[in-house]
C-alpha cells in the first residue's frame, strides 16, 4: 500500500495528529468536496493519509463477504483499566530513543491498540475515525487467521502438509507450485518467482492486487481477471523449502486449497472454526475479488475487540469459552517457531534470532513471544510468560514493518515487563 | 431487474423449486465453474434465477455501507408457532382461483417470510440459500424507511415539508426539481422527467442504476458517474403535486436532502433513528456508489427478523422496547393514507382504493392495513386491526408488484382474519 508517486512529500510527512482522519473531515459534506472525497477507481483510497480513513471503511471501496457473527453468544472481555501503562517507558530499536508508550502509539499512527493482561482489558484507545464497532483491514495478519485454520484441518486429517499443491490443485500441475508442499506454504519456503515489494509498482504483489480486485485496474488491462487465474501464471525461481521468502500469493493458493478440500469458502471456514466460538461481538468480513474468491493474504476485516479475542485463544493454548477451538499441539508448534536458518537468509536487520511457522512471526525471546503482522501497522502480539495480548490497527504513512519495529517490538516488551512487575 | 434479452424463456420459466438457487449450486466450487458463477461486470448477477442467489449476497457483488447494530441490546421476538396458518385459503385476485397460505410462498419464490401477531413470531420460513442471519435486498422497502425518517425529521422540525427542494439543494436550482417540495418527494407526486419502466432497457430507472454503481456500465460509458449527478440531470415534464407517479429518484432525491440537512449519511441516520433502538439482530447495510452515497432508492439489505421489528414497531405507533422510535403523529398520518385521486391517475388496477403516502402503500381495506413494497416481491405488511405484521423476501422473475400481487395481498388478509377468527 505505498503511495502512488502522485503523493506530495508533504502529504507523507504529515504525523498522526496532522493526519488524524476525523480531523480531515474525510468523505464529509453532501457530497463531500474533492479535496475530501476517496474512491477505489482512482487509488484514492490507498494513498496516505487517506488511507487512515479507507482502513475502516473497506466495504465502502469494493465488494466484500461476511464472516457473520450470526447468534454466537458474545463473551464479554472483563475490563481492569491500568492507566499506568501510559507511563511505560522503553527505548527504540537502532536509535535507541526513550520514548513511552502512549508516545508510541502517534508514532506508529496507531488507529486502535488493546491490552489484555490475564484475559482483562487494562488498556483499550481508539483514533481518528475507528470504533470499537468498527472492522479495520488486518492485512497480513489475515494469514495468521488462514493459516492457523489450515493447521487445525492438518490436525483434523483433512489436509495432509507434506502433500504437493498440485496433488490438490491439478490445475497448478505445469505451474510453479506443483512440487510445493502445503508446509511449504504454511512456512512461506515455497521457491515462487514473486516478489513482494511495495515500494517498486511493477512488484508481484500488485499484480495479485489487480487481479483480486484490491486494485484498480488500468483501461485496457488484460491481465489475470481473478486471484486463482493469477496463481495459475507463476513460475518457480528456485527449490522449495530452502529459505523463508516472504510472499502473500502464498496464503491466496492456501485457501485456494482449503477451498479445493473442504468445498467450503475461506469466510466459511472462519466462522465455522472461529466466529462461531470466539464469543466475537461482531461480524468480519474479507475483500473478494470479481468472483467472490476472498483476498486471504490480506483481506480480513474485523474489530479490534475480536482480533485480540482470537490473540486470547492462542494464548489460552486454544480453549477459550469453554471449547477447545484450536487443539493445543497446533498452537505449541506454532510458539515454538520455525526454521532458523532459512529466516535468517531473509535478511531480516530488527528481527534477529527470529523464525517463521505457519503464517505467525515467532520472536523466540525470553516471554516466548509470537505475533501476526501486517503492513501499516496491523498486529497480535502474544506473550505467553506475561500473560499478555496487544492488538493493534494502525495506518503508517509507510509500508513496511521495519518502519514501526522500532518503536513497536520494545514498547510490547515493556508493556509485558511492566505487567509482570506491577501487579494491580 | 427484469431479465435482459439474452435470458432464455427456459430460465424465466423455472419455478420456485426449479430455481431453488442451493439447489443449482451457485457459486459452488473452487472455483465454481462458469455455468455456476455469478458476476457483477457481466450483469449475470441481475438475471433470473441468479437472482435467487444474489438477492442474498448483494454485497459481495458491490461496494456497501454498514448501518451497524454496534452494541444495541438485541430484543428477542418471542414464539408462538401456527403451523395452521399453512392450510389457510385464499381465493387469488382476478382469476379467483383458490390457493392456500404454503402454495402462495412457491407461487411468489419467496426466499422468506416472517408472520407477527401481537409481536409474536407465529410463522417463519426461509427458503433456497437465505437465512435468519442473512440480509437480503429490500428494494423499494428501502423507501418506506428512508421516507419514515424524514417524517421523523419533519416532526422534529429539522425538515420542512413544504419547503421546495432548491431551498435545501441549491444545485437544483435550474433543475426539474427545483420548486417540488419534500411533501411531495416523499408522497411520489413529483411532475419529473423520468420513467420508471423496468421492462424497458432504456427507461430512466436503469440510468439511475449505472450511475449508482448497480449495474454494470457499458465500456465508454459517459453518464453520471454518481447517484448526485443523476438528480442533476433530471428535468420537468409536468407540474407538481398533480398526480402519484412512481419514481425511485424521488428518493434518491430525498436522501440527498437528508444528508444535506443532517450532516450525516443515510446509512448514519437509519443507525441513529431505528438500528440503536429497535432492538435488532444484525447490521444492515446498503449499496451505494463509488463516492459511499447509499442508494437510498432500493439499496437497503437486512435481516427478514429485523424488517419485522421495524413493522412492528409501526404497528405499534412507534413505540418498542420501552421508547417511542418514531412519534405516533407520522404513523397516524401514513395510515391514514394520501390522496386517492393522484393514486388513481396511477392506474393501479389491481389496488382499487388505495393511496401513497410518505412512500408507504395504503390499502384503506377494512383492516386499515398499509405496506411497504419493494420489486420482485420484498414486503411489509401491517394490519393494525389483527395485529399483524408479515415481512417478506422474494426473487420472483419477473420485476413488477402485479406478478405478485393476486397471490400475496389476498393470501395477507386471509391470514390475518384467520388470526383474529382463530385465537391460539
Amino acid at each position: 500500500m505505498t503511495p502512488p508517486p502522485d503523493d506530495t512529500l508533504d502529504e507523507i510527512r504529515l504525523d498522526a495528529a496532522a493526519s488524524d482522519p476525523a480531523a480531515l473531515k474525510w468523505m464529509v459534506g453532501a457530497p463531500p468536496p474533492s479535496e475530501r472525497l476517496i474512491r477505489f477507481g482512482d487509488s484514492s483510497f490507498a494513498r496516505f493519509p487517506r488511507t487512515r480513513w479507507s482502513f475502516a471503511h473497506m466495504r465502502q471501496l469494493m465488494p466484500t463477504s461476511v464472516v457473520p457473527r450470526e447468534d454466537a453468544p458474545v463473551v464479554a472481555l472483563p475490563r481492569r483499566d491500568r492507566d499506568d501503562l501510559e507511563a511505560v517507558i522503553f527505548q527504540t530499536l537502532g536509535s535507541r530513543i526513550r520514548m513511552t508508550w502512549a508516545e508510541s502509539l502517534a508514532a506508529n499512527f496507531t488507529d486502535g491498540v488493546l491490552v489484555l493482561h490475564r484475559g482483562h482489558i487494562v488498556y483499550e484507545r481508539y483514533f481518528g475515525v475507528l470504533t470499537p464497532h468498527t472492522q479495520h483491514i488486518a492485512f497480513s495478519v489475515t494469514k495468521s487467521f488462514v493459516a492457523t485454520l489450515a493447521a487445525v484441518l492438518i490436525h483434523e486429517g483433512v489436509l495432509d502438509e507434506h502433500a504437493t499443491i498440485a496433488s490438490y490443485l491439478p490445475e497448478l500441475a505445469d505451474g510453479g507450485y506443483a512440487d510445493a508442499t502445503i508446509r511449504q506454504l504454511l512456512d512461506m519456503t515455497a521457491g515462487i518467482d514473486y516478489v513482494e515489494d511495495y515500494t517498486d509498482d511493477t512488484s508481484s504483489i500488485w499484480s495479485l492486487s489487480r487481479a483480486g480486485g484490491f486494485r484498480p485496474r488500468p483501461s485496457g488491462y488484460s491481465g489475470p481477471d481473478t486471484f486463482y487465474d493469477y496463481v495459475q501464471t507463476l513460475q518457480k525461481a528456485s527449490g522449495h523449502g530452502e529459505r523463508f521468502a516472504y510472499k502473500t500469493v502464498n496464503t491466496d493458493t492456501l485457501g485456494w486449497v482449503l477451498r479445493r478440500v473442504t468445498g467450503r469458502t475461506v469466510s466459511e471456514l472462519l466462522r465455522h472454526y472461529f466466529w462461531s466460538r470466539l464469543g466475537v461481538e461482531q461480524d468480519a468480513y474479507f475483500t473478494v475479488d470479481s468472483t467472490g474468491v476472498e483476498f486471504a493474504g490480506g483481506g480480513l476485516n474485523l474489530t479490534l475487540r475480536d482480533m485480540a479475542r482470537f490473540g486470547e485463544m492462542m494464548r489460552l493454548g486454544g480453549r477459550v469459552n469453554g471449547q477447545q477451538i484450536v487443539p493445543a499441539i497446533v498452537i505449541d508448534d506454532i510458539s515454538h517457531g520455525g526454521n532458523h536458518d532459512h529466516f535468517a537468509l531473509a535478511g531480516y536487520a530488527l528481527l534477529p534470532g527470529w523464525s517463521y511457522r505457519t503464517m505467525w512471526w515467532v520472536t523466540h525471546n525470553d516471554h516466548g513471544a509470537y505475533t501476526a503482522r501486517g503492513i501499516h501497522g496491523q498486529g497480535i502480539y502474544v506473550d505467553p510468560v506475561a500473560e499478555m495480548v496487544i492488538a493493534r490497527f494502525a495506518s503508517h504513512p509507510l509500508g513496511a514493518n521495519a518502519n514501526l519495529d522500532p518503536t513497536s517490538l520494545p514498547a510490547y516488551h515493556a508493556l509485558a515487563q511492566h505487567l509482570m512487575a506491577f501487579d494491580c
